[in-house]
C-alpha cells in the first residue's frame, strides 16, 4: 500500500558533481536498491558529470536532474556566482528546487545504505542526526526535506547575507535551521542514520553496545572509499595517502563489495565511459585498462 | 531572591577519589566561586583523600562528603564490590544520596566553569550534553539530577545486572536514562554546558562560529590539566607524555591561571598537605619542594 502511495511523490536525492562523486553516487544507489526501498532515487548533477556516468547512473536512478548555476539570473544567484568558495554548498541547496517530490531524503554520495531507511519519509523537515564535531550542529550528510522553491529562495538568500561558517553547506544549512538543536527532538535522527565510519575509534564501547544497528555509515573526510586501492583477487585495501583517513575497514570493504559486484562489470561493459582516473585530480591518469581485475584505484597505478 | 530560595536545597556536586583527582576539583569549584554561583558546592570523597586535602577542598566547597562502599551492605552493593572495574562508576552514582538537597548539578572534577551556570537548575533529571563519540549518548561529566535514595538503588541495580558498556559511569548512566536522545529536547543541555576542550581540532569553524560563548570545557581523556607542565614565569606549558592531549592550549591555560591564582599559594601555606606527587601514581615521586616557583609537575621533577 505504503509502495503505491508514496513511490512517486518521494524521493531519495543525492548529489555528484563530478565522475569521481558519481561512484559513490552509483555505489549508494545501489545501495539503496539492494535493501529495497519503495521510493524514488534520484540524483542531482552538473555539467561536469560525464555522459558515460550518466548512463550509468540512468540504470540505478529513476531521475537525473540537471542543475545550472547560470540558468537563473537573479540577484541572490548572482551574488552567490561571485564566491566560488560556496561552489558545492549551491549546488546541494538545489536539491530544494526538485518540487516533483513532497518530500526527500538527502543522502551524501559518500553514504551506504546497510538496512531499509524508508521510515524516515515519516520525519519533517529539516530531520538531521547530530555532527560528531559540534554536536548542536547536525551533519548534512543525511536530511529529510520538504523541496519548495520559497525555502530554496531563502537558503540562496542566507547564503548571501550570512555565507557558511564552514564554507560548506553545512555550515549554512545550520544557520538556516537554527532551531535543530533546541526545537522538536523528532527532528534528531539517532545516530545510526548517520554514522560516521570513524566511529569505532572515537568510542569503541558505544559501536560495540549499538553499532550492529547502524543504517546508514557515511564516509566524511578525505579518504573516499572510491579513493582507496582494493584488491579484489586479494582483498587486500588501503587508504588513500595523505588523506588521513580512520574509516573503519570493515565499512569501506562494504562499500567496495557493492561497487565490484553491481556497479564495477557495468562500467567494464560500457567502452564509452571515461575510466574513473581519467575523472580524478591525480598525477597517475595515464593508459588505463577499465577491465583488469584490480579496483579503481589499482586502474589508476597501471 | 533566588540566592535565598534555592542557596541550601540545590548544589553543585563533584567527586575525587584522590588527590589527584583533587586539584581538579579545587580548581573547578574555585572557577565555580569566580563566575558568583548562588548554589551550593559539595564534594564528595572516597577514603582516599588525604586530611590536608580535605582541608584544602573545604576551603572552596561547603560540604565535603565521604562515601565509602563498605558501609552499605545489602545485595546489589555486595555484587558490585565483587566487580572493582566498576569502583569509580559506582563512587559517581552514590551522588544520588545526597539527599539534603533537591536538585544537583554533578561535574566531574576535569572540568572547568567559565561563565555563570545556574541556570542549570531550571533543568530536570536527567538533562546532559551529547557526547562527541557516540552523540545519542550524552556525556556524563555535566549533568542535573535529583539526589533519591530510590534512584541510587535503581541504578546499583542496574550496575549489577547490566554492567556499564563502557566499563564507566557513562556507559551506566546513559543505559539507566537510556531515553534521553529520544523523548524530551530540554533534557539536551546545550554543548557549550559541557564543551570537550578539544573541539577546536575536530569542528574548528564551528568552535570559531560558537565557541565564544561556551560556559564550561571538559578535559576529557588522560591528559588532565594537573599532569601538564607549566612554568609560572615563563609561561611554558606542555602536555603530559603518552597521555594524547589534543586539548585546546587556551583552556589548559585558563585552568593553570585560576590554580595558580587562588589554590597553589594556599596549597603552599599548609605544611601539613600532602605534595602533589606522593598522591600520584607517579615514577618521579621523591623530595618535592611545593614552595617553587614552578608548577605542579615541574615540582614533581625536582
Ligand atoms: O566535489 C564535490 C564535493 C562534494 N560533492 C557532494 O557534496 C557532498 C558533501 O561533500 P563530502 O561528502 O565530500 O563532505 P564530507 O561529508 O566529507 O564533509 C558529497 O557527498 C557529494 O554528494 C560533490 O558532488 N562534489
Ligand atoms: O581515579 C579517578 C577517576 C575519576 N574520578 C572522578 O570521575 C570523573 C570521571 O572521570 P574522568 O574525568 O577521568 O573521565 P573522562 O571525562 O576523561 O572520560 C572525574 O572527573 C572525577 O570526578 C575520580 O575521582 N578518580
Ligand atoms: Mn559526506
Ligand atoms: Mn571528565
Amino acid at each position: 500500500m505504503e509502495r503505491t502511495s508514496y513511490s512517486d511523490t518521494e524521493a531519495f536525492v543525492t548529489l555528484a558533481t563530478n565522475d569521481q562523486y558519481a561512484f559513490g553516487a552509483l555505489t549508494l544507489g545501489q545501495s539503496l536498491r539492494n535493501v529495497g526501498t519503495t521510493r524514488q532515487l534520484a540524483v542531482v548533477v552538473t555539467a561536469q558529470v560525464s555522459q558515460g556516468m550518466r548512463r550509468q547512473l540512468t540504470m540505478i536512478y529513476d531521475h537525473i536532474q540537471q542543475v545550472d548555476p547560470l540558468d537563473s539570473h537573479d540577484a541572490a544567484h548572482l551574488a552567490l556566482l561571485a564566491r566560488p568558495e560556496l561552489g558545492i554548498t549551491f549546488s546541494k541547496i538545489h536539491c530544494w528546487t526538485l518540487t516533483q517530490y513532497t518530500k526527500c531524503v538527502f543522502l551524501d554520495a559518500d553514504c551506504l545504505v546497510l538496512k531499509n531507511v524508508d521510515d524516515l519519509f515519516d520525519r519533517e523537515e529539516l530531520s538531521a542526526a547530530p555532527d560528531v564535531g559540534w554536536p548542536d550542529c547536525f551533519n548534512s550528510g543525511v536530511f529529510v526535506f520538504r523541496p519548495s522553491l520559497e525555502t530554496h529562495r531563502g537558503l540562496l538568500q542566507c547564503a548571501v547575507t550570512q555565507g557558511s561558517f564552514d564554507g560548506g553547506d553545512q555550515g549554512l544549512l545550520n544557520i538556516y535551521f537554527r532551531d535543530w538543536a533546541t526545537k522538536d527532538i523528532s527532528r534528531h535522527l539517532p545516530f545510526i542514520y548517520n554514522m560516521t565510519s570513524s566511529v569505532s575509534y572515537s568510542y569503541l564501547p558505544a559501536y560495540r553496545q549499538f553499532g550492529q544497528d547502524v543504517r546508514i555509515v557515511h564516509f566524511i573526510g578525505l579518504a573516499k572509499p572510491w579513493l582507496y586501492t582494493y584488491n579484489v583477487r586479494t582483498g587486500y585495501l588501503s587508504a588513500p595517502e595523505g588523506k588521513g583517513s580512520g574509516h573503519d575497514e570493515e565499512f569501506v570493504r562494504q562499500w567496495w563489495s557493492i561497487f565490484t559486484t553491481h556497479i564495477k562489470p557495468r562500467i567494464e561493459h560500457d567502452q564509452r565511459i571515461s575510466p574513473p582516473s581519467e575523472t580524478m585530480p591525480s598525477t597517475h591518469s595515464s593508459c588505463l585498462n577499465p577491465r583488469q581485475e584490480e579496483s579503481l584505484v589499482e586502474e589508476r597505478k597501471v
